[in-house]
Formats: C-alpha cells, sequence, structure tokens
C-alpha cells in the first residue's frame, strides 16, 4: 500500500428533496452569489426558477452566467472572472454537471488570482486561494461536486488540461435524484461509463495486497453495472437513480484508490480524443477503456482474474480467457447501454492517431498499471479503431 | 433509500512511517497542547518519546495526562478540563486508542463550556464549540479518530453514555500500521469485532434497494474477515495492518450506512454489559451480535441470504439454513481469533439481565432492522447465555 493523504471537507446533502436546500446552504457562504449553469434544460425544467425562489427568500442577491458547454472552454471563465470582478460576487453556485462545476472551479480560483487563470491548468503557478464554490448537481458522472479537480478546455491549440487543488474542494454539493429525469439517454449513458471508468482508473493498478480497495471498487462498478440499464429503462426509477447518483459520487470523492497507485492513462488518452473530436467524454472513454484493457492486461492478469470474477460474473477458468471474457463483457455493456465502443462508430479515422498519442503524453509517459509511451498509445488508438 | 448530510473534514494521514508527520501538523493548530493517553505502554514503545521530540522540534509546548482507561472515565475527563483551563490549552493531541479520543472529545467539548461536561452525554445540552483536537491512532478499533461521536462512562451509577456532534470531528488522524506491531493479540482480536460490528449495524438495516451501501459493506466485512487472522499469526505483517487499520477507519467514517436506517442496537446493549462487567467492548460485541442475529434474522431473512453468500461464501440453498450457517461461521470466526462467544465464557451470569436490558432501552425501544423491547434485549441475553 502507498502512503496517502485524504482530506474530503465538502457537505453532502442527498436525497429527494434536498434541492429544496439550495438556499439555505447558499446562505451560509454567499452574500452575492454567481448562478453559473450550461444549456436551457435548467430553465425547461423548472430547477432555475427554484433557485432563484430560494435565493430570494434567504435575501441572497445573485448575478447569473449561462451557457457552460460538455468540455467546458476558457473563454467563458474568463468572461465569468470578469463578471465576478464586476459584480463582487463573494460565492459561486454551480447548477449542473461536471463542466459546470469545472468551470466554477476555474471561475472561483481565477478571481482572487492577478495572473491569467490558464497559469493553474498549465501548471505555472498553484492557487493559493479561491472563492467558495457550492453545488446542485444534475448529471450523475463527473464526480466534480466533491472532487479537487477541474478540467478545461482552452481553444486557442485546443488543449484540454486539469488542476488538482484543495482550494477547489466545493464547500457543499446537493445531490437531489428527482433532478436526473429529465435527463437525455446519451447523456445518461455516458455519465454512466464515466462513472464507471474513474472506479477503473483507481482499480486497475500495480500495488498490491490492498485488498479494501480492490473489494470497495468492485462494489462500486457492480452498483453501477446493476442499476444503469434501470434508469435508462424507466427515468422515473428514483430508487435505482439514487443508487447511480450516490455511486457517481463515491466513484470519484477519492475513497476507492486509496492506497493504490492509480492509473488514469485512459482519461489522459480520453483527453486528447475529446479534445480534438469535441465528443463527450463519457463517450469517448467507452471507446478507449476496453481497447486500454486488450493492450495491457498481460501487465497484472491476477487483476483481471478479479475484475473477472467479482464484477463480470465470469466462471473460473484459465487467467487469459477470463481476462478477455471480461473485457468482452464489459463492451457488451457499453453497447447495451448504447454507447459506441469503436472509434469508427464515432466517425473518426485514424488521421490523428500520432498526433494525438504524443499530445496525451506529455512528452513522457502515461500510466500506472503499465507504463505507456507514445507508441504505445497510437497502438491502443489503433485497438479502438 | 433514506436521505442524508455527510461531512467528514477529518484529514487522513494514511501509512508507515506517517507518525513523524505528528510535531507538523500539531504546530497547524497548536500554540500550547495537551497530550492525552493511556497507560505505559506509549512510553515502552518508544511513541511517547517520538511524539515529545517531534512537538519540541516545531516549538509546540505541552502538558500531559496519561491514565486513559478502557471503558474511560468521566473523573479523568473532568480533571482534564480543569488541567486544560489551569494550563492555557489551546489543542488536544489524542495518542491511543478509542478511548483516548473519546475522552479527548469529551475535554474539547468541556473546556469552552461552563456547565458539567456530563450534560452533553446526557442529551441535556449541545455543544456549540470544542478545542480542536488531533489523533495519533495505536489501536485500530474503534473508528473515533474520524467519526463525531464520543462515549464515556460516569462512575456514579455507572452509566456509560454517548454522544455525537460535528464539533467533536478530530482535525487530523494519523494512521500509522507500524504502531500496531506492539498490541497485545486479546486487544487486536477485540478491535477486530468492533470494526466489524461498525460495519455489520450498518448493513443490517431495514432500509431496501441500497445497494452500494449493501455492496460497500460486504466489501469491508470480507477484507476484515481475511486479514485479521494474517495480523494475528505475524504482527509484524505490515501489509496486513495496513488493511486492518484502514478497514477499522473506513468502517465508521460514516460512509458505509448512508442512505441506511442503521441498527445499533447490538451497540447499545453491549454498553451496559461493559458498563455493569467492565468487559472490552469488542470481546462484548462478539458475544452480543451473534445472539442479536439469531433473535433477528426473520424480520429480514433476505439480507442474512446476502450476507452468507456475500460475506460468509455460504453456497447457495434455503433462505433459514443460509442464514443460521451464516451466523454459525460469524462464531466461528469469533472463536478462531480467540474470543469468547458466550457470556458464561466470560464469567458472566443472568443476575443483571433484566436491569441491563432495561437500561439499554432506556425507557423505549432499540434497534431498527427489528425494534426491540426491554424483553426482547433481556431475550437476546439469553441466547448469549
Amino acid at each position: 500500500m502507498e502512503r496517502f493523504e485524504w482530506y474530503l471537507p465538502t457537505r453532502i446533502l442527498f436525497g429527494r428533496g434536498q434541492r429544496q436546500r439550495v438556499g439555505e446552504m447558499t446562505a451560509r457562504y454567499a452574500k452575492r452569489a454567481l448562478l453559473l449553469y450550461g444549456g436551457g434544460s435548467l430553465q425547461r425544467n423548472g430547477t432555475y426558477g427554484m433557485i432563484a425562489e430560494a435565493l430570494r427568500a434567504e435575501e441572497v442577491t445573485f448575478a447569473e452566467l449561462g451557457g457552460v458547454r460538455p468540455n467546458p472552454r476558457l473563454s467563458l471563465v474568463r468572461e465569468g472572472i470578469a463578471l465576478c470582478r464586476r459584480e463582487g460576487i463573494d460565492f459561486i453556485l454551480a447548477a449542473g454537471g461536471g463542466s459546470v462545476i469545472d468551470s466554477a472551479k476555474a471561475i472561483a480560483a481565477g478571481v482572487p488570482y492577478e495572473g491569467d487563470v490558464w497559469d493553474f491548468y498549465e501548471g505555472r503557478k498553484t492557487p493559493k486561494q479561491a472563492l467558495p464554490v457550492g453545488v446542485l448537481l444534475t448529471i450523475p458522472a463527473a464526480g466534480s461536486e466533491s472532487s479537487d479537480g477541474t478540467v478545461l478546455t482552452n481553444e486557442e491549440g485546443m488543449l484540454k488540461r486539469s488542476f488538482c487543488s484543495e482550494v477547489c474542494r466545493p464547500r457543499f454539493a446537493i445531490l437531489d435524484p428527482e433532478l436526473c429525469r429529465t435527463l437525455p439517454k446519451e447523456q445518461i449513458a455516458a455519465g454512466g461509463a464515466d462513472i464507471l471508468a474513474h472506479v477503473m482508473e483507481r482499480y486497475f493498478s500495480p500495488t498490491p495486497g490492498n485488498t479494501l480497495s480492490d473489494r470497495l471498487c468492485e462494489a462500486a462498478m457492480r452498483t453501477l453495472i446493476q442499476e444503469l440499464p434501470r434508469v435508462l429503462s424507466d427515468r422515473d426509477d428514483m430508487e435505482a437513480w439514487e443508487q447511480i447518483m450516490w455511486t457517481g459520487n463515491v466513484a470519484h470523492n477519492g475513497l476507492l484508490g486509496k492506497g493504490n497507485a492509480e492509473d488514469w492513462a485512459s482519461h489522459e488518452i480520453e483527453h486528447e480524443l475529446s479534445a480534438a473530436y469535441d465528443i463527450a467524454h463519457g463517450a469517448g472513454l467507452a471507446i478507449i477503456f476496453p481497447a486500454w484493457m486488450k493492450y495491457t492486461y498481460r501487465e497484472h492478469p491476477r487483476k483481471f482474474v478479479s475484475f473477472a470474477a467479482e464484477v463480470m460474473g465470469i466462471d473460473p477458468g484459465e487467467e487469459e480467457s477470463m481476462a478477455l471474457a471480461a473485457i468482452d463483457r464489459l463492451e457488451a455493456f457499453f453497447r447495451e447501454i448504447g454507447l459506441a465502443t469503436r472509434l469508427s462508430e464515432a466517425g473518426i479515422g485514424e488521421e490523428r492517431f500520432a498526433e494525438m498519442a504524443q499530445k496525451a503524453c506529455k512528452g513522457g509517459t502515461l500510466g500506472a498499471f503499465r507504463t505507456l509511451s507514445p507508441i504505445d498509445v497510437k497502438n491502443i488508438f489503433a485497438l479502438a479503431k
């Protein structure tokens, strides 16, 4: 086991009806808030009106900024920083999924910083402080609601970069499964793949003997695989939504990989894919992860045997055949929930494989389960064709 | 699933060698600390010297109070409160297991309170503030290092009572498995039973459909049952100690029961047992929990089927026989690790069953999996004879 530090100060408010507490929670931190959100769905499904009313009831005034898009952009973050400074904002309420929350963290760290916020994403600077952020989660997927990370795309060069900092952890996150009811099926499926990937990045580790982490990860994966088809077949199934939303949070609150050297190669590879082709992160992961598995499973075959037996329900047998059967079954799961598992199905050819592989490795190597060079990453893209 | 709030702001520092950070972490909060500990083992195994040196290196001065005993007493807590006021203490460093940490929380809440600290345990008052507490954990068992609870015994009437409050959560907890090396085997076994019981109190819930919680609890129970015999047969097996120490923390950080109506009847019943007979809490749980199971399993037999199949490795079969086989196997596990599973083995007769049953129920009922009256509790004591 590796040494670690774990610090999770985000207050989680979970359950049906908890959205009603958004005013009271915001009022604990805010005099004047920025309400940050994405597209028009927030207005259409009534959540915007609910938030506005709740803030007014608590006498919290607010400015607002909509239009955060998937694979969120630096330009809108810069606009948000200027708005916050101009309006004397002291708190950011992110109402949405990972893109909105990641943008909120960027704005929060950017407001008190004299330089350009992109410095943090390029690793040139470390944020020392940030405005407090609160979250009303509408999409279970990214786990950003209680993580310390943020991912952003700089349109100049289409660079997708991330950074982690304790100052970014949201003060509170409201997880109300009733807000998931109106999500489109593509978004549900891609979100599910993202949740599963967050667990797999932690699970497929070269660290031996971390029994608790292995079993906890398997618990989360089994739950996701069991419950996701239920919400896809009935978006009003609140009991299943509760499981998906809670699993999405637990998958990325840091716990599941503690003591492991975590991998994260598939995430880095996918970031280049969605930077280049603007596909949904979860949809990209459903293509990349099985290809990564096919390329790396021989490195620590016992881990794949455990994955096969404990998560995928594969009968005991020869190591390699169990591993391959488990990867097959994962691909079948992704297809069952409506996701593509090949780049060609997403209309992506091999023209940019070499370029994306180079960018993913950022001049070095990727991963922990197996260390990957740009040539390895190109081979993984080829397996995903 | 039930609504919940989860807030876990204790910074966990985990791994071999992390004890060296006790000075640096204490210096973040303390000008003048109280070092609280139990018996002489801290001096004998060198931990006391290591702490003293680390505090001096950071220029943190400290007063000290030793002698905290298992089933910790109110009188020592009152002494600690007086000492802190007299010495101008602004931080408490608890070096020990659950008894030391629970006493530290009590002293911390008592110092700024004008009345008597026992008021909190009787539910007459709620603490509004407390001195900050830090923990150097030496016994994996109680999980108090990142919980918000504290249990104390008032020698007047031998009342064992508890309270929970966010102001009690330690600021940091250092979990260094190398400190476990010198623990006596009886303490290791009793600690293991306590850890397992913390999971079972959350797992045996009447709440349906909480798949993630079920699987996470099973993960923790499987790990404990697999790894505890390893440390008992070789106390230098650091890889196994890492698993036990981490499982002990995760078992009681609040996560595993989230969304469930939790039970806690066995804990309440055991508290009366250890108040009356001063036995170790974990040793008492190894006697009470199997008896509680035999009395209640018919209430939600499917939960016991899941426990049998996922945790105890019982082959599929008829519900009742699976449940009984799982309870048998749990008792066998407790015996294998050297714990008694009957009151008679601990020299406890039936003289006080009725009195303890009455006290456990505190004028009401106990539990959630099955609601228990004093008569039920007396029947459970009888099953544990």
